[in-house]
């Protein structure tokens, strides 16, 4: 399988984060994608440079505020007397108050749902590499390939129109989803397994009847992203019925995460896309350190069978999977088993 | 004047917080309150400690799924693995998420606008100790003193009914404002003069017709709260036209200041209240650590004066004002003016 990626993404170097209520190093860390493209490389897949696509997928996606503040933020946040090195949000909006900010401090709250995706100098060029490979995968799909890997980094689906979230910017699946759109006028399914819900995703499409999201992950009942991923959110007005989740317990393993994924198979099914998008989490590995799920490196290649065997052309974008000692042979093992399922 | 304080206060001792980007200790320390004290039993004012009110006025003006959260926050925070010594949010609601969150980390989000709030072991005894601080000093005013002082730590003023912001938790003015309102069926005028915006008082009022909000304060175009203290917020329904802010440039003086005081003074005197709040920022110093403004002692004693010749029932809050120089003598200067304008 073609695999896409950015050389920008190593531009981007996130250093802390908070969690459980301490600054902590940030576990979304370039090394992510060196390791998952150095696996992919000896499996013997071929690894392609991602085209630079402009600013029209993005633009497709994403509010025009919130990407001009993605592009210029960190250079005005650097012109701070006594500024820290990445732009990272300390005051987010109320109730009541609607009036766009002018300050950078004020638009990083405005633009950022939470403090785990900081703007450094490369967040930028890695941002929107990740999502010019997203497009790139999509258009090598809508030449006739099958199927085409996308190896975003940084991650994307928690990103929302106009924010960034959950270590994510600019949403690689939600422009790639849209890209095909755009180009055949065509149905598009996003089937999202990684372990935390596809919030950014669903926002994004939750008022679209064209595009499908369906989520599979870990109970937001008491895990990130905490406000959304609930079977209540079905979608609104022509979405009404085009958004499932599947929130499943911590602990879950491969025979449970399998048969919700079946779940999400059978609907997509029933959708009839053009085009599928599968947002693909590494993070449901037990051996994850975010250590949500039990699945196994067989249940990622017995998830890709039944993906598979949907006959779809698939778009596949990688979304959460951090570094574990299973995070490059679950990538190999789901991208050998989606080619020969 | 009566001064009325919490010795609950230094039993809240956020450890850090946020600002440009870098975690750093957090300003709002015990020892701001030891100094006002300290500063005020000097000048010969007679200290009370406040007595207890329990539930009712803060149910009044906070929302009780909120007031449960800070009550019982950090000893469930505390019992997660690897949890910090504080409740500090890092994920926040993002749109079209309404679901309440069941855990802690969520609530969290849910209940706090900024990462300067953090809840410890201390926080909800020092909280409900300041606030009862205000009703004890809305009391003494009710039954007949001209004014009363209330050193409440923490501060109050960017509380919402719902959410803990900017080193507030509960809304001490609002508190007293409603209590007043409570008690008499009268009006009440609260007259924020503290250098960041009140933006949680203007909140938990801007529909109602019975409590007028003005606050004067630095632009929130490049300062705190950022998102709201704009001159064009003016309140909603029976609200409409019972909140008014006096937004000024950095580096303000004495003479625009009280220009600027002024005209607040003068909607207060229209608005013809029975009770007047005051929230006593004293940080628009120009010596105070947040240097937006360039106030002076003299400045404060020429605030008191002219608030003072209202002639209305006062009842002054302390909001903000930080560990510099010029702190206490501010304090010393503001109550003496008003008792002897």
């Amino acid at each position: 399988m073609r695999v896409v990626l950015s050389p920008e993404q190593d531009r981007h170097e996130p250093r802390w984060w908070v969690a459980r209520g301490r600054p902590r190093p940030c576990p979304e860390r370039p090394e992510r994608a060196e390791r998952l493209g150095a696996a992919a490389r000896a499996a013997g897949h071929a690894v392609v440079v991602a085209d630079r696509f402009g600013a029209g997928p993005r633009a497709a996606v994403h509010d025009a505020r919130y990407l001009a503040f993605l592009e210029t933020a960190w250079e005005r946040w650097s012109s701070q007397p006594d500024a820290g090195p990445e732009v990272v949000p300390n005051v987010f909006p109320g109730p009541l108050f609607d009036s766009y900010p002018g300050s950078v401090t004020g638009q990083a709250g405005w633009h950022m749902a939470d403090t785990s995706c900081p703007v450094g100098p490369g967040t930028w060029e890695a941002a929107t590499g990740a999502a010019d490979a997203a497009v790139h995968a999509a258009e090598i799909v809508l030449h006739g390939a099958p199927s085409a890997y996308a190896l975003c980094r940084p991650p994307g689906h928690h990103a929302f129109g106009d924010r960034a979230a959950g270590f994510c910017y600019l949403n690689n699946a939600a422009i790639a989803a849209q890209h095909v759109v755009g180009a055949t006028s065509g149905r598009v399914a996003v089937l999202d397994i990684d372990v935390h819900h596809g919030n950014g995703t669903q926002a994004i499409f939750y008022g679209r009847g064209d595009v499908l999201t369906v989520s599979v992950h870990c109970d937001p009942a008491d895990f990130y992203p905490f406000f959304g991923g609930f079977a209540h959110e079905t979608g609104t007005g022509e979405g009404e019925g085009r958004n499932l989740n599947l929130p499943l317990p911590r602990g879950t393993t491969d025979t449970e995460w399998l048969a919700a994924i079946d779940r999400a198979i059978g609907v997509v099914r029933e959708f009839d896309p053009a085009v599928l998008v599968v947002g693909l989490g590494l993070d449901a590995l037990a051996s994850d350190p975010f250590a949500a799920f039990a699945a196994t490196v067989e249940g990622y290649a017995e998830a890709a069978r039944r993906i598979s065997r949907l006959g779809l052309p698939s778009v596949l974008i990688q979304e959460g999977g951090y570094l574990g000692p299973e995070l490059g042979p679950a990538l190999v093992a789901f991208l050998g088993a989606f080619e020969a399922p």
